[in-house]
Order: structure tokens, then sequence, then C-alpha cells
């Protein structure tokens, strides 16, 4: 299939890498010269615009960008995607953003003729390069299967969330979840050493009891319990905590427009925003821990 | 073995059955005569008194008892066990009580010879009644592998987490973090129900991502999400509201003690707080989801 | 002088009135046919848009708008004020809304040699009508200055704040801490009283002391501490609890964009969410004491 | 009359000297030599200890300590007053501590014929220097009016609060809000200050608003906007974090008993806690205020 993509970052740059390799052809763009050459290097096309991009002869354009502002910008602007591309071509946007800006640029597509799905990812840098992506799908059954052999191009987890805008729903929802364990996983760890524990042997306990959560057993924030863990690596690598704030204020902004309450959601974002602030936004969320133990 | 059991309430009671199963002889009190009379007909010898219980021979005294004031009363008032029981007897405390309590306690009891296990469990009454609790020990080695095959007679898994009043910092630890953890999966499933989603799909979605946790697994607070679940039947049995509580009041207590942040172990027991007052600190504590839900 | 007014809701409408009182001529617009009948009835002319008012000569422009969307759709909008209204007229939004957004409109209308001022108030609908208004103003001194009179006509504090975007800084950093110190006061008086205490004599050395402010000795949220609160008359009358949200909300989301902790702000915001989504969001704000009281 | 002083601390020490210029008598107790000596150089009487003191033909015996437990064991203990004072002498107890403990100790007290106040101060090291403390009084009206002439040696604004354990009562309540609405100033101020605004000007702002509060006026955390706050001398002096930690702890504890959520007080309280961990619990407590602002 011959494939537009737009958004050539961290994320965007190795997925568009694992359409090239599974035998798609790509026309890219990226305000960055080194990004898209190099994706040309491998054989992509490149476009000066998204508007030269959408015109490009494309079946399909995938979108990967930083905030709802990009995308209504792209998407929605006088010389963006809509107002160039050809009825009918699929459009995909696996930006994390809010589910009213994804619903409202999906409704603009569809209105036109172009099926649009949100596809927001979790994986990380990791899974983009290895391909094993998980991808949190909304909008049509036919769009979704239509688009699915690009999905699993890219990733391996393919999850149809429902209708539009259902896709970051579930990433922000799960995130949300996932900032509020950390934090507590964080409180637990640090209570039970300050009351005398072993560390390795408390994480043990938790593992095996109610206590359990993907934070406890997979990223647990405590130096040393996880070999493999940002934890142990001075918290370098992983998922950063600016990256975790900006999931937990997209979580609390779409939770006030619904006007549902999200108290610990709340208060972990304002965790994350006071440690941030005293200079460890770039470290793995899992370093929230040091807010809570008396530094060596 | 001849063992003492005091404390024959809805956990005590099928823990000192499941002790008579085990082929061990058993001298029991308990200020209620229902209680002790439902033992004596299945053998067990009755004590008057702790004071009587303790002199009556026992190789081994367990305990089963509301709170540490109890504990301290039993175990260090004048007419308590302390004082009656003889240098060498094993003392078992099953109560859920302070750390600080329970080292204090064992402290005196090791002073004049005694060794004692603090040895809270999880697993509710029908771990109880089907002998698979799960026994959470803090103590000596010896003391710990002497006792084994008591607590192995009662329960399933035995975790031996350090020295003395470690079983207890491992309880709360556990809990505090598992009532922050159903505050969370509580909030993004509300929210993400709020937001359009299903919630099936949704709690389907974060069982396979980051948000895992045993409260979203096994307990998932969102109505016929988990037919077998207590949010599928109304928030009945389960554990407690003002169970998880008095285990969160423990948690918060024993940070103040230790000088140690609980941020959002302290806004959940708030939470938790407020959902009681408003009477329902008999359901379930997966209920709590009702505090960020639109009344039917 | 000859003004255009545009927005004569329950705030707006005793507003135009005042100006009117004043000695001043108005040309005003609003949707609504009735709010602007009402004005016509006292002298002021009407126009069919906002296109249409800012032609009609007027030497400035008053707005009173619900949301910073309205605000940006009114004045950058094709056919809004600044793509018609003449160089020099001054400009005044008294809407409140976020200080980013009232920074972009003023700075748009600047660009084009309008002067413009955000201009939001407190003092409620009562204080519209009585014109004792309190307006925070943010902008440039030869505008507040020129401004001045039109201010004193509605308000009676005039407070300059800064350049343009304080007056919105100001009223949400006020607003915040008010609704922070509401709920300080209500668990504060809920837990006197249930300890034993007289609400009266509580609240009378809280006044007394290091706990007293604004929300314990003027809107005291105990039902018979003071006779002429919402909280003595059910809680009807004064500033909605969705209003009080509104201005959370508008802090917070400023808090965020600005990488500022606010951690009670956002708590507060939570609860007031909570208690809104029990039904109570037309309640004065002081009705929250309600979700830490056991309903008699 | 002959008055019997027990705890000669930063605060008693002050106290019973303000009792000796009225032209009382004192019999003083207290495990620091040092401190008995400075006021035996003013004339007091010295006692080996509190059984001592409590034959010493006192008229009425005034206690300043740290924690309940010094409380309990200093009246209750074997060797303490209750067991050695003669019926009839009036007790005054102005240590801070939990209202459930005081109500224990009184009640013990008047059960054998000793009148008993708890009588909690508030003005800090400097007004128990002065003679200008806040007394908060519990207990019954004769022996309020016993003790009048006393409280008026040492305070300046003495106010009874109703029966046994409600100056207690008083006393944490107050402090939650204060502690409350302190971290609510620092938040408001600095996202002010973030947001672009003057802080003096901010701060002239509330004061004049609805936000004004004690905090705000009297104690200022912003440094530079009151020459006199501890805020304009690096937070030393003033009212010690780690004190209204302890007040905070308290209430929280307080609250637990009662069944009663107090969301932002516990909140607060953590935050505080994290300061502590910090390193800052020795500054006035409206360091926190560091807390949410970027290191210089």
């Amino acid at each position: 299939m011959h494939i537009g993509f737009l958004g050539l970052g961290n994320m965007g740059g190795p997925m568009a890498r694992n359409l090239l390799k599974a035998g798609h052809t790509l026309t890219v763009f990226d305000p960055s010269p080194l990004a898209t050459a190099a994706l040309v290097e491998l054989g992509a096309r490149t476009a000066n615009s998204p508007a030269e991009l959408a015109r490009d002869g494309v079946a399909a354009i995938v979108t990967m960008l930083p905030t709802a502002a990009h995308v209504k910008d792209v998407y929605l602007g006088a010389e963006g995607l809509l107002a160039n591309v050809t009825r009918g071509v699929l459009l995909i946007d696996s930006s994390t953003i809010d589910p009213l800006s994804a619903r409202e640029v999906a409704k603009a597509a569809a209105a036109q003729g172009n099926p649009m799905l949100d596809a927001p990812v979790s994986g990380g840098t990791g899974g983009a390069a290895a391909g094993t992506l998980t991808f949190m799908v909304g909008g049509t059954d036919s769009a979704f299967d239509h688009a699915h052999p690009l999905f699993a191009a890219m990733g391996k987890n393919i999850v149809h969330c429902g209708a539009s805008g259902n896709g970051q729903v579930a990433k922000i929802a799960n995130n949300m979840l996932l900032g509020i364990s950390m934090v507590g996983v964080a409180e637990a760890m640090a209570l039970g050493v300050a009351l005398g524990m072993d560390a390795k042997v408390l994480a043990g306990i938790i593992n095996t009891s109610s206590g359990r959560c993907w934070s406890s057993e997979i990223n647990n924030p405590f130096p040393g319990v996880l070999e493999n863990a940002p934890a142990s690596r001075g918290y370098s690598g992983g998922f950063g905590t600016d990256l975790m704030l900006k999931d937990l204020g997209l979580a609390t902004e779409a939770a006030r427009h619904a006007k549902q309450p999200v108290v610990l959601g709340a208060a972990a974002q304002q965790l994350y925003q006071t440690f941030s602030l005293q200079g460890y936004g770039g470290l793995d969320f899992s370093a929230i821990i040091n807010l809570f133990r008396r530094e060596a």
C-alpha cells in the first residue's frame, strides 16, 4: 500500500521504518530535514508539506504528533490534510491527544468521506523500534479492519476500543491508573522499608498479594528490586515523568469536560508536577519514589 | 500439639476449627459463650480467662483480636497471658495491628523467655474457613520454623517477612496499596465509561496493559465486568469498606510515626471515610466507585 | 461616552444598566431578544451582530461572556469585533477566562491599534445590580486610566493588577484560595462539632485566631452560625458550586500550562466535582460541608 | 496562690515566670536542672518529682508537656499527680494533646474530686514571654472561673470552649484550618507569580478579597511581601513546620476516631511531611511554599 506518514520523531520514525520493512511504499513529511533524510535513505519519498503529502496518491495517511493543537492544525488547517486529501483515503492518527479533539477531527474527516481512526500507542520507543507496540483504536469496524495490516506491521497487540475517540479514552484511562498505581507502589515500598522491611521481600509479598500491579511487578520503583527496571539504573530510560504528566493532564482535562471526579488522578498529577518542578521531569516516572525518601 | 486459642470471631472461629481438624488439641477462650460452645462441640477444652488458658499446659497460644488495645490488654494486662504463661511457650498473634504495638508486645514476651510472632492474615472469612489464608509472619527464624505446622493447618501461603513486627508491616503496606489501586481503578473505569467506552472492553484493555492490577483483574468495581465480583451482586460480601478503612488508618498512623509521607494513602483513607459517612461502610470496598458515579 | 455592550446575562445586564444610569449611551447585543429588549426600554440602542455593534460609532466596547471560546469567537471570528472595530476604540473584556486566552486576544487587539483590558469581576449578581463590583484589571496604564470612569460606574473597588492577563490571574488565584479555604473551614467546623463543640463557639474562636478567613467570617458553611449566610437558608443564593468549579478548572488548567503544582487547588476542585455529581452544583459552594456531615 | 508548675521548656518556662511576676508562689518540677534553676533564681521552690510537687501544699497545678503519653504518665502514673494530690486542688493541663486523652485524664481527676481543665495555648514562645497567649479552655464553668486569674497572668485572650476536652478540639480544629490555609496561600501566590503577577500586588488583592486569611495577611509565605514575616528572613522563627505537623497529626487522628473525613487536612499533613522529609522541618511552616517554587 502507498502510505503517507507525517511526524518522524522518536516514535514516528521507527514506526515508519516498520511500514517500509513490511513492504509498503511511503511518502513522508516532517519539519526536520534530518528526520526525513533517514527515511529517504531507506526508500521513502518525501513531501514538502502536509498538502503535498495528501496529494501524492496515498491510500492511507498515518500521523504521529505531539499535541492536539498540532493534530488540529495538520488536519483542519487551510493547508492541511483534509483540504487536500482524496475522498476515501483512510486516516490514522496515532498521537496521544484528548478524546474530544480526536472526535472533532474524525467527524470533520468522515463528513467529507474520509474514514478516520484514533490509534494511540503504548510500548515506548523500544516497542516502536521492535514493532511490538500496542494500538488502542477508535473508529468504525470497517476502518479498523481496513487499517489492521498497517497496525500489524508496527505493533503486536491491536485492540478495537469502540467508536471514534475511544482509542484515546482507553489510553488516558489506563495511563491515569498507571500513574496512580506507581505512586501507590512508591509509597508502600518506601513505608515498608522505613518500618524495617527488606525491599525485595516486601516486593515479593506484594506481587503475590492483592497489592500486585504492573508497577510493582514490572517497573518496581525501589532500587535493586528488579535488575532491569529503571530504578536499578538511576531511573534512566523508561517512560519519562514529563510524559506521564502529559497523559495525566489529558485525563484530568477530559474528566473536567465530562464532569467526572478523578480525585487520586488529580493528586497523582500534582505529585509528578511537584517532582518535575524539582528538576526530575526527565527521569522514568518510577523516580517519583524519591519524593518520599530521605536523600542518601 | 496442645494449643491455646484466644478470640473466636468470624476469623478466629474457623481458624481454630482447622487446628482441631489437623489433629491438635485446643483450649479456647472468648467472651462469647456461643463462640466457645461451637468449639467445645468439636472437642476443644474451654478456659474461663486468658490467665486460665495460659496455665492449661499449652505449648503454643494463638490470638485473633480486633485492635492493638485488645492485644496489649490480653498479653500485658495484670491478668494477661504474659503474667501467666510458662517460659518457652510459643506465642502467635494473628490480629492486624500497628507494627509498633506488635513489636512492643513481642519484646516483652521475648524478655521473659517466650518467643512471639506477629502473623496477620489475608484471605477473609472464606480463606479462614477453607484453610487457605496467607500468613505474613514477623519474628525469629526458629520461632517461624517452630510455628510453621500450625500456620500450614490454617493457611496455604506462609511468608516470613523478617524480624518482629514485619508481618504487620507487610500487611499494612500491601493493603494501603490495595486501597489506593481500587480507587484508581474506580476512577479510571468511571471516567472511561463517562467518555463513552464499554466497561468490559475497557477492563479488558487495562488488564492487558500497564494499568492492570488485582483490583482491575480480580475485583473490578464496575458492575457486570466480572460475574463473581462483589460489584455484580450489589457489593455484598468481599472485604468491607470499614475494614479497608481500619487498615488504611493503621498504615497512615505507622507512616506518621516513621515520619514517612503517604500522600495517596492518606487521600484514599479520606475517600473511604467520606463514603462510609454516607452510610456504605458495610459494602465491599470496591463500592467506592459509587462516589464517582451519578446515581441511577 | 458611547459604549457597545455585548453579553446581557445575569451579570452583563445589570452592569449595562449602571452604565446607562451614569449617563453613557449604549449600543447592546445579545443573542436573547428578551435581554436586549430590557435594555432598549431603558434607552439603549440595539445591534444585530457583534460586527454591527463594532461599527456603531462606539468609543469603547465591554464584553461579558461565559467562556474563553465565546470570547475568542466574538473578538477574533471573521464576523467579530476586531475585524470591524475602528482603530483606537477601547476594548474591555469582563468575562472570567484563562489568562493565556485573555493575553492572546489582547495581543491581537493591540496589534491593530485597539488597547484592550481584561477586567473580570467579583461580587456576584448582587454587586452587579448595586454597582459595587470589584474589577481586577490587566493592561496598560493608559488604557486603565481611560477605562476608569466606566469601571467606576459599575463597581466600587477597581484594582490595576499589572499587564495584560493579570486581571484574570488575580481572579483565579484568589478564587482558587477561596475554594480551598471554604473546604478547610467546612472540614474544621464539621470536625469540631463531631468532637463535641458548639458550632458558634468554634466559629468565634477561629475568627479571632490564626484560622480566620473570609469563609469562616463572612460565609461560614455551618448552618446557624451566621444568620445571613447561605448556610442558614438551605445554601440558596450565594456563589454556586458549579461556578466555583469553573474557576478552579481555570486555575488548575493555567497551573498546568505554567508547570506549577497546585495540590490543594486540584484536590478542592475534585471535591466540588464529587459534590456536584451528587446533584448539588446549584447550591452555594459552602454547601460542600455536607460532603463531610452525616445526613440528618 | 501557691501553684505547682510542671514542665519548664520553651513555653512552660516563661509561663511560670509570668505567674511569679503576678505575685503567685510556685513549686516547680522539670527533669532538666537548668530549667528549674532558672525559676529558683526568681524565687520558685523546687520539687524532686511530680509526686513531691503534688504534696507541696499547692492550690493548683499547671502542666506543660510535649505529648499525650507524657501527660498520661505524669497524671495517671503510679507516682503521678492524681495519686498524690489533695482532693479539690485545681488541675490545668496546657499541653496540646488529643481531645480523647484530655478527656480521659480529666475524667479520672474529676472522679477523685479534682476539677481539671484542658487549656492549650496559641501565640508561641513570643506570646509566652510577653504574657499574651491565647488560652482555649475546656472544663466546667466553676473550674474555668476559678482558674481565670491564673490564665490572665499568662495570657490575654482566654476563651471557654465548653466541656472537658473542648479546649483541645478548638485548638486542633483551628490549627488544621491554619495548616490548610497556608498551603492554599502558598499555592495561590506561587501560581500568580508564575503567571506574571507581582507578589505584593497579588497579596494586596487577595487581602481585600474573598481569599483573605490570617496566612495571607499576617504570615504571607512569599518573600518580601511582609517585612516582618518569617518569609522575609529565610523562614526562621515563627511556628515550625514540625510543630504544624504535630498538630495536623492530632487533628487527623481525632478525625479518624470520630469517623469524620478531613480530606484537605490529611493532604496538608502529607505535604508538610514531604517537606519535612526534605530536611526543612525546622523552618516556619510558611516555607511550605518552597515545595511549589523552582529553586533559585
